[in-house]
């Protein structure tokens, strides 16, 4: 049933930024559009175009340049772009090892990162004191006259989407951890903080500019020490009530599977979470970044304990797939992590367990790689802190 | 990201047939409501509110009543109702043994229904000949001036929504079928046909005026010889990209569980669904209606094996409930059919499996039975059915 249109007057000051806001966004999620593709996708007039184009090239958002390369004969014509020197977001992705600190710019694009190792059960006001650590360097590294427009910050957690509270992050070893709180303590008053979770991020940039693009109903499965799902139905994320949905790493694929630190038997985390996958291939617990990295490794170049590791994973991760596939009838399946790594090695048993799982084989779905290889969930952490940008450029 | 909105001009008669179908959703959906109710919800003036009230009154789709009983002192004030003798919207539920024909009022109020027996293996063309000869039967049982608007269906399979096609339906042996063409065929021209899958219409109609009402994320669990889910998320359906989503009866809970129709193993249906109910309570197959209502009265009545029955059920259904929260968080989780039954009889035990598998318990999620019984699906269908009057009351 649609809601009540309120008819209330708007103020042109308020169509004036709702445009401003139009046109950013979609320079921002499509990069250089020319004044004609603007004007016929906002369905404005020229002029209008034009005067919130001179607005934006004066707030140092976005430039008009001619385009490098190409083929075209005659005199280029001019597109708008992020603007080179325009504000930058800070996004933080929290792994289990490591956290990634990185300036993105308008358009999506990474200008400088930093891979900060982390100690074991880093405590949280660790990870802000290496975030506030973080900030001046990134702008000397940076060097330009940006400013940062807001920290986004992913972790493998639920987390409330409002407050940025840390719910549970039980690989993280976190519970009720008022992050977003805790992150505006040492930013900047006028810097917007938002914390969410890695795979509900993942999903996000995949949609807004990578393999998921223009897909409504699309699945991001991430596999890290945990494994998750970032979901989009109707082309709106699901986060349900309390911002966990998509905490899928504990449905139980067999009860009489393998005991889980959670105290059940047979989650998916037992059979797909990267220190099964390494138990699987006999290597030596506890997991480390380099343990994974050396195993997907071994099993490219065919040594026998870890292609059949990877082997025995295939199924399971299929199983879980098809569930996904039977619950939400995603177009797409996007596998990041070490969940694309298997993808990637025994694709065809991956797909033959979706096919034997799916209550609907026939119909399908589109299993991909991310475009963005690992950094899906850390550029989803800079798309959510250029929100407030986006919405009010000014 | 924000769509371009179009800023092109809008006709005076496109502004009142948007308001008078605001009028008429909001009488539809809520009952009888005040003009100043009206006027202060739909943020409209008075006057334009009693112009469009007169346009729907003129069209015989409301009346302005006084109401019936209540204490107030003074003069009542008259409340603006559905029509009396209004349209109606035929609904259609599909069940294995039986198919519900009914005549549904404005308000969402059953006027008739008729209970109608069906062969095994019923063929499609049989129930649209069914459908076809209930018409001008429910006609004549109710005797009023009001005309027919719309029929919807609701059926347990899989429906590509905008052209009725069934997809597959296991249950009753259909891959495949036109059915909403079929039936277009056999109903007036001018009323539309709508055929949606039962669980997604069941959560419809307890999202528009039953038990799920303002809660924006919510699943429908419904149990008949199969089982599967309708989800709305952020208040609104998910279908998935070809309308099966919800499909989750073929889920495998425990892959060394019994061996499903599908071939699979485990299958949340082979749990849970009635041939298993009656299977774990020591009853002759195959499953009728009759014998499933006799188990659950046995239930209530404490006889043992079936007493047992439901105790080994609410384990499972715990789990396929918490597999449900962990992906979609869901606020809440309406028990439809046997689910439902089994809910009712073995609460505590349903609630301590959906504790120990959900994987944020301490959030939990409100388990509840649907506010319409068994009609959940056959109102879902009504409502649809009465889309296109809503949309366009002329």
């Amino acid at each position: 049933m649609a809601g009540a249109r309120t008819s209330g007057a708007v103020r042109p000051d308020e169509i004036r930024q709702h445009n401003l806001s139009l046109v950013l966004s979609h320079v921002h999620r499509d990069g250089a559009l020319t004044r004609a593709e603007l004007t016929q996708r906002l369905h404005l007039s020229r002029s209008t175009v034009g005067a919130l184009v001179g607005d934006l090239a004066q707030l140092g958002l976005v430039e008009e340049v001619v385009p490098s390369g190409g083929e075209r004969v005659g005199r280029p014509s001019h597109v708008v772009a992020p603007h080179a020197h325009g504000p930058y977001a800070v996004g933080v992705d929290v792994d289990i090892a490591h956290v990634t600190v990185a300036a993105i710019g308008l358009g999506g694009s990474i200008s400088t990162r930093a891979v900060i190792p982390t100690v074991p059960e880093m405590r949280p006001e660790q990870l802000v004191d290496l975030v506030a650590d973080a900030l001046p360097r990134l702008r000397t590294t940076i060097g330009s006259v940006g400013r940062v427009c807001g920290v986004g910050v992913s972790l493998p957690g639920t987390v409330d989407l409002v407050t940025g509270r840390v719910g549970v992050a039980p690989n993280l070893g976190w519970e009720g951890v008022p992050l977003g709180d805790m992150l505006r303590d040492v930013v900047p008053a006028d810097v917007p903080v938002v914390v969410g979770n890695d795979a509900d991020l993942a999903v996000l940039a995949e949609h807004q500019r990578g393999n998921a693009r223009d897909c409504d109903d699309v699945v991001f499965l991430i596999g890290r020490i945990g494994v998750g799902a970032g979901i989009i139905s109707n082309g709106v994320p699901v986060h349900g009530r309390d911002g966990h949905a998509g905490e899928i790493g504990h449905n139980v694929l067999d009860p009489s599977g393998p005991l889980c630190h959670c105290g059940k038997r047979g989650c998916i985390e037992t059979f797909l979470g990267e220190s099964a996958l390494l138990a699987l291939a006999g290597r030596a617990l506890p997991r480390t970044d380099a343990k994974v990295a050396e195993l997907f490794k071994d099993a490219r170049a065919g040594e026998p304990g870890a292609v059949r590791a990877i082997a025995l994973v295939a199924e399971p991760l299929g199983r879980a797939i098809a569930n996904l596939m039977n619950t939400l009838n995603p177009e797409r399946v996007v596998l990041g992590g070490s969940m694309g790594e298997v993808f990637d090695l025994a694709r065809a048993d991956v797909e033959a367990a979706v096919a034997r799982y799916a209550f609907v084989s026939d119909a399908g779905v589109d299993l991909v790689l991310p475009a963005f290889g690992t950094d899906s969930a850390l550029l989803g952490a800079g798309e959510v802190a250029f929100t407030a940008l986006l919405a009010d450029p000014h």
